[in-house]
């Protein structure tokens, strides 16, 4: 980023002085590069997903031209129809962190507290910041990483968890987020579920009994789909109202036709969906067995990441020697965590490229 | 939109409760429609655009899973190119709305007073209302809605203009925008040339004599790609550099990489974007003078719609006649301007269509 003099900061909104924003994990240009840093899937989309592009394509005088449906409905219908709820519990956005903006704007701005694990997806207190939240309150995780709802059981103005938890890949039950709801009645819980299809039990199924819970997701992760920017929110029709009416006080026309027939096809591909998420469940599986014999401690995942630490050298240091043979694995210079890395699960032969070059460090 | 109790509403911040949002010109699937009601181009996209998306297809297994470039380089260094400025003095978005949510969230959330015609783009006092700007002080333009920059020599925390103004087309000189900048040194002056490129003269040849100014354009109407969400704004770096920052508190990576191939590929296709906008330029001319003849008053245009009032009939009154043939113009209920129609400009022989509509209602 250009240098910024005192005087040049002048033109800037005071809040926007003091933002420090969400690093995202690096896109490097490498040579035969092994890429474990940003949990993408290691598969293509499913089949459906290209052609359906081509479609729109093959006719592309007629509609590039011309604005794309600002209501996406034919994407949330077909996100409706997946997920067996109504249309109107569907919000859409540019991936899901933009849907994750918007949730903040329409249901955090509070005064009472905001609640999250103190170990979570880091962009959580930029969007605290950003909105200008008055009162955000971590909640720490047991030493384990592990979240215990009962820490939640507290004057609160909403509350948001990641399940599977990032950057740990631990899980907790829809039993547990029942309980979250039943005890938070006047506030808005978010579960965000950027991760859930590799092995969690998703919280859409509570969404017709409480008024309170709003379920995000993406396509980035187990769609493949991270190149074109589709996330969503499932929620009573209320919740998706307000959601609504920020989107629309914000950007009328957030994702492109392109990307809504992407986001169609993969939605009516439902069988080649389940079956890349066992492939990654099971490399994942093969993968933490082939760390422990290497001296890796490895948190229980249900994500398409791992979350880990060794036995004896240091995770930062693991990282930079990782990089030398051009594999990239995130690591997070932060409390508690520091001694972590955080690796994406790749095929199995990725993987075992990431094993053996393992195997040259430790 | 769903209808929200009272009860519910508990859940919404309270900010977002009071929101009035934008309502977008409608897109109504109508059989043989004529729709001239959201200024998009009659034409389409640059021929390479096409073929730049489907050489991002033909290899998808590789790219459509993994994000995109948070930064989108390859953009900005086109639109640098073409606009003959430096890559750290171009910001991009998801279509110039969110490029504008972000410009007011940089610069505009200040104690002084935001400065923006009384007649302009029905956006701004949204933004204004979403980012809970203190003090918003609309100016009202003359009676011939032409706009006097004196009417801006007054303490302001910014001022934002669309040149050629929407919905009235009518256009401000570069000498007027200079003394604007001359008058304002301490506040962000932001001059919105969605529709500059049908004859308006751009301030972008302003940027590097100005720390205070930023332009802001689109892809969506000149280069006919409002279906794939591409805006842009130019400016000094150290104001660039605001809205990164903003940006990357919001949403890391707006832009996908089909739109990404998509509009380098327009921008690297002058020759046709420069015919393109002098068709709608000579149509719009063509159009104008017919008007004039079934005794319309329309003002002069320098964008690709033209604003009209007629003789005798109501502007409500034709624009719902026009609907019940197929055709669809902008109709905007509010004080000064309910009698006027904000009317697209198309090909030669869609707005011979609307001429002959016209005939028949008048």
């Amino acid at each position: 980023m250009a240098f910024v003099t005192e005087q040049q900061k002048r033109f800037w909104s005071p809040l926007v002085r003091e933002l420090e924003p969400y690093v995202p994990g690096e896109q490097p240009k490498i040579q035969n590069l092994l890429k474990l840093n940003t949990n993408e899937s290691p598969y293509p989309p499913s089949p459906m997903v290209v052609p359906a592009v081509q479609a729109v394509l093959v006719n592309q005088a007629d509609v590039l031209k011309l604005y794309p449906d600002p209501d996406a409905m034919q994407l949330k219908q077909a996100i409706a129809t997946q997920q067996q709820v109504e249309i109107s519990q569907v919000f859409v956005g540019n991936g899901s962190d933009e849907v994750l903006a918007h949730i903040f704007k329409a249901f955090f701005v509070q005064e009472k507290p905001l609640l999250y694990p103190d170990i979570s997806y880091s962009f959580y207190p930029v969007y605290s910041q950003f909105f200008d939240l008055v009162n955000i309150k971590p909640v720490a995780l047991r030493e384990d990483f592990s979240l215990n709802v009962t820490d939640y059981m507290q004057d609160n103005g909403g509350i948001i968890i990641t399940n599977p938890n990032a950057p740990t890949g631990c899980a907790i039950s829809v039993q547990d987020i029942e309980t979250l709801l039943q005890v938070n009645r006047d506030s808005v819980v978010v579960i965000d579920e950027a991760y859930v299809d590799f092995g969690a039990e998703s919280a859409v199924c509570l969404v017709n009994r409480y008024e309170n819970l709003v379920v995000c997701q993406t396509t980035s992760k187990s769609r493949s789909l991270a190149g074109l920017r589709v996330g969503y929110a499932i929620a009573q029709s209320h919740l998706i109202a307000a959601l609504e009416a920020v989107k629309n006080s914000f950007n009328s026309y957030p994702i492109d036709r392109l990307a809504i027939a992407a986001a169609v096809a993969s939605f009516e591909d439902q069988a080649y969906f389940t079956a890349q998420c066992q492939k990654v469940i099971d490399s994942r599986e093969a993968l933490v067995e082939q760390l422990q014999q290497l001296g890796f401690n490895v948190l229980p995942s249900k994500a398409n990441f791992i979350f880990t630490s060794h036995s004896h050298k240091p995770a930062a240091e693991i990282a930079v020697e990782l990089r030398q043979q051009g594999v990239i694995v995130r690591y997070f210079n932060k409390p508690r965590i520091d001694n972590f890395l955080r690796i994406t699960v790749g095929t199995d032969e990725q993987n075992q490229r990431l094993i053996d070059s393992l195997k040259s460090i430790i």
